[in-house]
């Protein structure tokens, strides 16, 4: 399990055609359909798309959406952006559409009074299991967010009261990197953990720092 | 991995006292920090919580919040939720509460200009790799959302701007269920896994329903 987490890899580049048999894409979705909900309401569903034209359809959305979103970079940033593969949509013989039904029923609105977005969120955890459960089986996964959600709830017939949470993009690798491309191509680095915590209070550090001695370690 | 996603429960009744080791807690967090993230963003942080004023005046919140839930409820349906245990906040010896920055620089804006709640989803994929580590080291958790978030920042010191994602509660436990503690009590059932899987369109069932053999049976 740890492997999965820290061997797991957003990947857009390296797809190859080989199919997915149903009964791995079934672990996989099976494996996302146990993630937790609250109230139990299992707000989720999941779109498996293989047509081509589908997908070239949404490539051409994503591919007006990139586009669009170019135009707030400059300079080095902008050369680094406009060399960025950032989907995989038609190299990935498999996406998925992971939708959330924000008024779902089901679960009786328990835990939801006062965070109604933890419907969203329960989806989010199921689409974290599904990238899991493709790592474990060497399959790539990339999620792609440079998306109009209006355009796509089109191409895929959702209804408007619902959420387009993640779209994802499936297949076996050439390879999985040892890095994350955007940390490899200079986009962004990994923090050190004990950047990302705190104690007893936000903002608060642990004064002997002992409670990260084995981090520093690992970080290297 | 699979027994993680499979034997991980929503813990609230079945905390006990033993610590939490401090290597064990970095491992947990180092998991979390590892979850993928829009543009390499990393907005999440983790507070730390184990004093136990603190964790009973999130309690005292909860309660409120609680209470407050239950009016929607009537007959057997209320009868259920009165005697539900909805959180394990001061029986379980660790409590983390996941926040995220919205407004996060780092990452460059990358994928966030479609779709900016990829921000906030990140940080869920960072609770569902917390919530799968602490199974595979045998710890249970507990997601608490029956909370207050504005009270719950005033007793945490989070800014404003910022958003709470998750109130976890975290601690060795006596058992983990074999069944989510909903299903036991007859609060909500599992679905089939075809009942949450769309082909190419949205609604759209598989004719053949060869793709769900598998799952049928597991589902025993």
């Amino acid at each position: 399990m740890y492997r999965a987490i820290y061997e797991r890899r957003d990947v857009r580049s390296e797809f190859v055609a080989k199919p997915i048999p149903d009964e791995v894409l079934e672990k996989l979705l099976d494996a996302a359909h146990h993630a937790p909900s609250v109230g139990f309401m299992q707000p989720w569903s999941f779109i498996v798309i293989k047509n081509r034209e589908t997908r070239q359809t949404v490539h051409n959305i994503f591919e007006s959406a990139k586009i669009a979103a170019a135009e707030i970079y400059t300079g080095d940033k902008r050369d680094i952006y406009d060399n960025l593969k950032l989907a995989g949509i038609v190299d990935a013989p498999v996406n998925v559409c992971v939708v959330c039904n924000p008024n779902q029923t089901r679960g009786g609105g328990l835990g939801r009074q006062t965070m109604p977005e933890t419907a969203a969120y329960s989806t989010v955890c199921a689409v974290q299991n599904l990238m899991l459960a493709a790592r474990a089986e060497n399959i790539g996964c990339g999620w792609v967010s440079i998306l109009d959600t209006d355009e796509l709830k089109n191409i895929l017939g959702i209804p408007v009261e619902m959420l387009v949470v993640a779209y994802l993009c499936l297949g076996y690798v050439s390879e999985f990197k040892t890095q994350p491309e955007l940390a490899e191509l200079g986009w962004e680095q990994r923090l050190l953990l004990a950047e990302t915590v705190f104690f007893e209070r936000f903002g608060a550090k642990d004064e002997n720092a002992a409670f990260f001695k084995t981090a520093a370690d690992k970080e290297k």
